[in-house]
């Protein structure tokens, strides 16, 4: 099975940033240790601050990944374009937030990805992607 | 560890209602699968349509459960008095949804149980409690 | 034919409370009126100011009544699971208001029912029932 | 017994327009059908797609029809002047719809007749116009 | 000097209709008194139902009227096509209302004429026209 | 009789202020003109940039005049207190605009003072106030 | 003189949760210490998390009480037939609230049963309470 | 091929009619010249200012002309019955505007014609029809 | 103890004002009245039309009284700045309303002084303010 | 005459993605055939996922083509950067929709695009391009 | 050069005020201070709570000052007159906040002065005088 | 002391867009004479029309410049990812402004990075970013 993991806007600095909404564990500490979980999984990782370059991520996954774990930060809650490409490829996606948003600003309560994506996994720190390969194993 | 499902409104219904959207498994056939699944942790199950019983029973679950899961139904989207209740109780309660509430009608886009759960579980199917299992575990 | 009357909160207090809007006849008095009107008709009668058991009252009309006269009274305007109920059984539902709820307040405006109902009757006073039997017997 | 029906835009299609929706029936094959239902009531039909004319024939309606039955087709989302014209006169006016209206498109859930008419049938295909009568005949 | 006075919808109603809203003067009675109180201005009077008379009412007074003195009646609130009327013609447009539309219910209370007429007269009863008759004289 | 004119906020630079949209005449030169134009008529004139003293002036004019001719400038749009002064006393309150509010900004639009008041003249210059005069005398 | 005290869903709570915002005393402290205050005044308490259940409590009220203080909790922001059952009694109802609803969420804001209540004591934590017997001994 | 053109309210003025806007060319232009661009095809013309008018042109076009090009002026925002004519017919119908209406007042930004409409052609002058023609040919 | 009153726009016509409303005691009668009700607090009265002034009369009660009774009148809906005022001093401030605000206007249902008072006290006639003195004594 | 054609986020996909709303052609067969229907005009053809790529290409377009054909894709209801650049530059942008944005989702229907466009074609499949051409010319 | 600083309302309060949002030093500490870093600028100081006193303020600034710092306080976002006076003066007037007002209420992110203004200095505590200071001089 | 300047979308093209809104100095002409005013300060500029490269740059100022002074034009009104990267680094952002963005159109008067700045300087034109210095200094 494989599974990429698609990170958005400002999740290069997780582990520095906010560390109260976000934890302390950067993703190049979490990665290795989330592989190590399942071995039998190959588990790629891919990251931009770019729009357009997660839309095109996206496409990329079409046919090479089983699943696609997506967290587009905060382009969540603005982006028609990362919608349109979760909904244009066949690959399932799994929404997936480290922080509730729903109990954060107004703003981020709106996902416009929710509605496409295979399902959504909010607001488990970095324990949500690894519930959200629990999920993709299950698709 | 005990972890207590707690079902809202028509979800006596599962398996009889709607199956294209909820799919044709009976909670009846699926609490003894799911407690196969996990052997080592005590699943106990309640349901009810009555708005303030599904609160009593949070209430009641203090002290008493590890985790909650709460898939509370069409209270989900109207319900104060049931959000009162979960950050009411220290118990971490983790909310469940069978359907993709943001891809169905406007009404259902709001949780009121969202911001103050442990974090939420959307879209996956009955699958949605397994998975929220694994997020209990993690809590 | 057999043909369920569904009363929601407050429907007890019909005759006695704010005369001007809902009439003077109380539901005691009235029913056996119906029946007498409808002699080959079969009508169960159930009042409930509890949102849930409205809903298990639907529940349990599958099956048995050939439709069901629903009365929702102010939960018509905030209930989304009875809504859920309404669409989840295959009795047809008509909808019944005894005052024209678009008269009213903002708030009495909206109905959540109405738009899985059957159909609609609004306004007649306790004639709404009537004419609901009318209009089942042509579903 | 007289009883006016006044049909608004569109309804003159009535039979060939989204049959799905509306029915096959035309009302030149409905509303003979009708009065040989109600043979002891006087049924004049009238239809115009000009919002102005159903003006003039609420207008027309005074001292002449026991009640009308309205179906403003889609003027009953934008029409004040209907309105007042329905509030103007002492007639009183059954409001009629085909179709579910607040099953269909939001700008289809607002009436501006609703709050002003006697009464309203929503949702019985043409059977609202049987269940107009039978409402008409209890006013 | 000429001007015209241009009633829309439900006027033809005016003192039969809603007298403590409206008062009891008809406008057959209005327009003699509204003459002899201006010997030296010739007044022409025009009233329709139909919302695309109005329109073309305001196109013929081009040229023959030096102001108009326009009550749209409920067109008022929802017309913009007789609103770009009163914009595409040269002639003055007074907008004229007998009653308070602000004092009554939420949807009169907008007015799209307003703003581009040479200015509004607004809840004065008939005697709005006879002030409507001063303003135009000093345009 | 005896009419006051209250002005509000900066009315006071009527002459002066924005020549293209409030014209050139100052009330210095206008009051003496508007007096003259109606020898018969005691014409007071108050202006105040003070919210609470235009509430004062309303008060004091109960008993006294026989109407109010009130311009509260941009207090219209957002003074509740000023609205109940206008509905506080028995005199009666002509609203007055020099400026055609429904062509300006959006905040423009609304007057809170409008539903009180015995009717309103809105957009004919300083002429609103003449043809106020001519309102006044007919109430 | 009697009065009902009537509390609303999770004030069982009281005193165990979130004690910044509710405080430490449990209404078992506390409803003893009331009595002690008013020894000449019955004091009955009810409280139920069942919405329909104290829509049942107002409607027994009626004929047995003085007044009632109700404290609906959640269900005041949301509970249309909570608000009928209190307009349909003829008991005067004073609305209680420990917290100061207006500072906490924006969907506490609303309350539906302010409008029918005799009136509102918000935000003086339980002597809420102790303020609304003053209140209803002087209604 | 025959194509219809089907103008609303107060296009029968263009030419005139505030020309920064919608420039100097009449119909009475502008129609013969585009019937010599495109000799092989019948084109037709029709306007009225009136709404219900232009419901019944759009009826009468089925079965008669292979396209509609309809502009339907000031309704194009407000018309609920004009869209359901267009839906309510099967002769393709092009949604033409002179003006660009995204650029004008906010009420010209809603179109309820456009999503029943086969496309849209908007804001390119008199060109628009020219372009509409093309896109006719094209369905 | 020392309580400050200070009571805001149009109060000074109380008993004199929309009577059905406010009631027939002015405070010139009332004030005596409160105080010989309670002869150990010192209770000042303040009232003033201007909005500043209040803002001013509420610095002016830190570390002077022990507690003030606010009723903002109209401004309570609607002054940044009395809440500000309120929000800034540590006299607590307890918010006085005579009529039930909730049951009017729409405008009246939002106040600004609520979330920064201690408490607030709504609806029960000039009793508000002796029932606020109860309220004060608690704090 | 040369003409740029700019195509936004997953405007690559065409011809594969949701084929039902965007047809089965591809962008790298529509061109060539494109070009070969306009031999006398240079077409060239750009497409970025990334919306700064978007405003810079339009920056670029200046002073070297006559016109742009712009479909910003997802970006068209989101972006007020490419709004700005079409506004920046004096080269007229012709806005193409492939499919009829206003029978699609909600927040489908605001184009930001729209209004400083030279004009919209919308909805005509990969013949809006065509269509655009046509516009284009004509210019 | 000679520039007016004027202060609305509470601004009195600075430095004893909420001291975590506006910090500690007061006027009469910070305008000598101000003073002496600008000693070739006459600083002049105004400060009312009485919105109308700066409307005055402004008018009289007119021609005396070369440009005014406006922090009006809370009346920012709802004083149309204090905007309208802004507007009416041909002095350039910088708006100032110390606090940063859109990371605060709701009803703070709106300034109706900011866009009559010549420009905004906004949420740098009482440096923002300092730069608006530096702001003015380069007018 | 070192500041960086960000700018963003089509900040490219100021001295050559829309002069009467931007004035006529590029950047080019601005930076150096910006750095000749301050010549202590180490003043580095970088623009960017990619929303993710502004993220990007704003993740690299942290630890490496004292101050940002952040335009981010069109993406001010809808990026929440460079409003997350302001907040996620400690270095201070300072924003600013070229035009008055509150009297511009609606969609610019909400900015999602004001309240996450340091502060705001608004509408002085290229002196903004002068302002901006002087702000910064003081930081």
């Amino acid at each position: 099975m494989k599974i990429q993991i698609i990170n958005g806007a400002n999740l290069n600095l997780q582990g520095k940033r906010d560390r109260s909404v976000y934890g302390t564990e950067s993703f190049d500490e979490f990665i290795p240790r989330l592989r190590s979980l399942y071995p039998d999984i190959t588990i790629d990782y891919y990251q931009s601050n770019i729009e357009g370059e997660i839309v095109s991520a996206l496409h990329s996954a079409e046919g090479v990944y089983d699943a696609v774990l997506l967290n587009a930060g905060g382009y969540t809650h603005t982006s028609v374009v990362i919608r349109d490409a979760v909904a244009a490829i066949s690959t399932p996606v799994v929404e997936i937030h480290i922080s509730n948003i729903a109990a954060r600003e107004e703003f981020r309560h709106t996902t416009l990805i929710g509605s496409v994506a295979a399902g959504s996994i909010i607001g488990f720190g970095l324990n949500s992607y690894i519930i959200g390969i629990e999920a993709a194993r299950r698709l």
